[in-house]
């Protein structure tokens, strides 16, 4: 069940009107009487202008460790993503609370802050830094000012790599100059949060995206992508699904600033 | 963050009218003016109870694998709960698959099939059987036959302990007699089902759950359990919560008998 | 990594004469110059069969989850399944810490109780029972009635399937029936024990031994088992490593008696 | 049985003779008879001098992840902290093998290349730089190169932080530049190699070790550091065990050379 045995990297050619062309020769070659998709934004992107060029019934699904695709609440992969960063998050803890060291954790998320958001959250982190909003490195500071004045043990700020600041590596050159006193050190995660064996919402996602996926086709329903929202199947057309971002919920907002007070 | 240190056992005193005076001694002895309690149906019952006789806020998160619960999609502990149940199975797969064995693998939920329907679907086993539907043995027995005739390679039968045949050994015992030449084994995960660190998903629920329980308790609603449905807050009365099941939804029943065919 | 993909079960033809002589004319028709042979004692026997019949070089690496094997320390699959039963152990540990029950669980070893040791000492199991060793149930029954009595929580006896009593639950029929106050539970962990992605020192191990392997049959060193004795590379005859048993250390039955007092 | 409840840092003030005067009296006030110290050079240096001022039998097990202690072939954490690189290589390679991607891995290691190769063999990495050996720079790039020409996949390095060369951002640099047409990235595993639950090898070497350094106070044998040599108990002068490292064995070094060509 590992992605190891996939070549499923993008192709350049396929961004290329002949290449294009070329695909669609392989896909009637081989009877391919529909297409269902999985990828993100870029995926889709090329599934618009390949129908725009080519006839063909096609069906998306959401599929990107990012869960910002609009028209859906999930996407398959986030989840195998963000328990991988609560497991590495924890084990940098387990060091963090026996040193009393501050860790500035960098988690993936180049545009969009859910897995910053929600791995912090799961992980109790005190901060949490996301692109969605302005990452006031004043009030950071203040706080854990504040917090070491209170002997409040403070030790995780979770940091999205798209964050306003630049990252963990941008924010702790601030917080080392500003808090010298503190044990300030930088964790990035990178790439082990696209692997793994999938956990199983992101199986019983894709189930059941996948089986909504042909019946979709079936009934005649195309060019759309597949998403769930409020728990119910929901189809976006792809053309639409491509100019919008899932925004983060003010709930979770609300959690977070909790947390950080 | 492991169960290890709580102990989270039901009381039996509180079972008795003079158990339940003697806990809203303790509690007023402490100053405590509200009460969120973690649990499933017996716990909410003793809270309908308590409510009855002593008056203090009460409200309810639910907390139990089964996933059982009327007023939420998701209950505390659910999303770890078949996590481990898929990971055991996927072990076993990796038997079963060099082996070309069948096995027979019971889990958790003796009134309640998601446990077994969600980590069945979750490894693709062949045949998965829940309380809530009809347990048709000759069907089981008619399929597998078919399905070696066609060397279709069958390994897998996921069965909740509290199927309508009687859990996993009983279906076997069947099974061994009608199949015969089959490799046939019995696992029952047992236990593990109940521990473990909790998956993201679990710790997210428990803090959107927890925070409002207390946005619940300041605005004065009381004696409610506190859910999520189709992704919102949903507040149930408690007497109402414990007269109801939560159904499995014909969807994933769907899906069920599509693996199966 | 996983096991899923290897036909790896035993061949029922290969146990005659005439199931051998078909395997070396596969074997010369693919022009293979040897064989390394991954496998317990019946893989070993069989070797021994096939090489007084056919001549080709052999060697054998040791691979079972028992750990029993003449001439080595360690056998490949061994330290993967000590892990997965410890981890599945210290999910149970969860329920029996938080309800205050005894829990017997059985795992692996008709014949030799290492993964009973390991896991019972790595989980701090009070109790452990393996083939090795006499079973004194009424010692066993002593102890835990002597440990409630002063209050220690007690919770886990680990049983190796081969115990002399004959396994977890004819151990529980005694317990239960001679110390009924005791909420006691029986968990069997079978066959999750032989799957999952191999640990770290079993792929070291399996390396270390593998590259021995060819230099053994560069060297000539033909119808040997591989293995690593105490921290060195040792080579026995398959006709002498298919006679005896590797006996549990002295050292560990002493730390198993001090756990248990 | 995480670390987390542990404050396990090392102490400034013991690294001065008052100090060490101080932490003296607590032990004669809480009438501590011996001391078991568990760490690495560090902690043994400190031992060496405290037992210089202050009488008080004294006991070291080897903990440290980077198995680098002279007098043990283990010290306690190294096996997790393999298990923990280990398996964030493995999830690293499922993006490495669906992209074509070159990854140059860092893992800890500032002296010692322990980690590094173990992971690095555990993961099948072509190419592990080690503090222990010169990084001939010029030698990778040719390799890569040539295995790009023979189109053979090459898509992981593993680095110790304490590599000759400087680590994985200065070896990734001078990849960049030679071979650009390649999609080199780089992944610092960093600080989640120190935490997570133990492994069940490092549970029953702690377990060993510390029988054996009970033993060893009750028989009088003090100042020493327990080990495991050979799969034997073995006990090492605290003075001569902070004078010498643990070599790695040419064995290893065959493999890796092996492995890379």
């Amino acid at each position: 069940m590992h992605g190891s045995d996939a070549k499923s990297a993008r192709s350049k050619r396929f961004m290329e009107k002949e290449g294009r062309a070329e695909a669609f020769k392989q896909v009637k070659k081989h009877g391919i009487d529909a297409i269902v998709a999985l990828g993100g934004d870029g995926t889709f992107r090329g599934a618009v202008e390949f129908n725009k060029e080519h006839e063909i019934p096609f069906v998306g699904l959401p599929c990107t460790i990012d869960n910002d695709l609009y028209g859906t609440d999930y996407t398959i992969g986030y989840d195998t993503a963000i328990n991988t960063a609560m497991e590495a998050i924890d084990k940098i803890r387990d060091t963090a609370d026996a040193h009393d060291r501050l860790f500035i954790i960098e988690v993936m998320g180049r545009d969009a802050g859910y897995i910053a958001l929600h791995s912090g959250i799961a992980t109790g982190a005190e901060h949490i830094l996301i692109p969605e909003r302005k990452t006031d490195i004043e009030e950071l500071v203040a706080s854990l000012q504040e917090k070491e004045r209170r002997k409040k043990l403070v030790n995780m700020v979770v940091v999205a790599e798209g964050d306003e600041f630049g990252g963990a590596n941008e924010v702790a050159k601030v917080v080392k100059e500003r808090l010298p006193f503190m044990d300030t050190r930088v964790c990035i995660l990178g790439h082990i949060q696209r692997g793994g064996s999938p956990t199983c919402l992101d199986r019983l996602i894709a189930s059941r995206m996948g089986y909504a996926a042909v019946e979709s086709l079936l009934e005649g329903r195309h060019n759309v992508m597949v998403g769930i929202l409020n728990n119910r199947m929901h189809y976006t057309l792809l053309e639409r699904a491509v100019k919008s971002k899932q925004k983060i919920s003010e709930e979770w907002i609300k959690i977070v600033k909790i947390l950080a007070s």
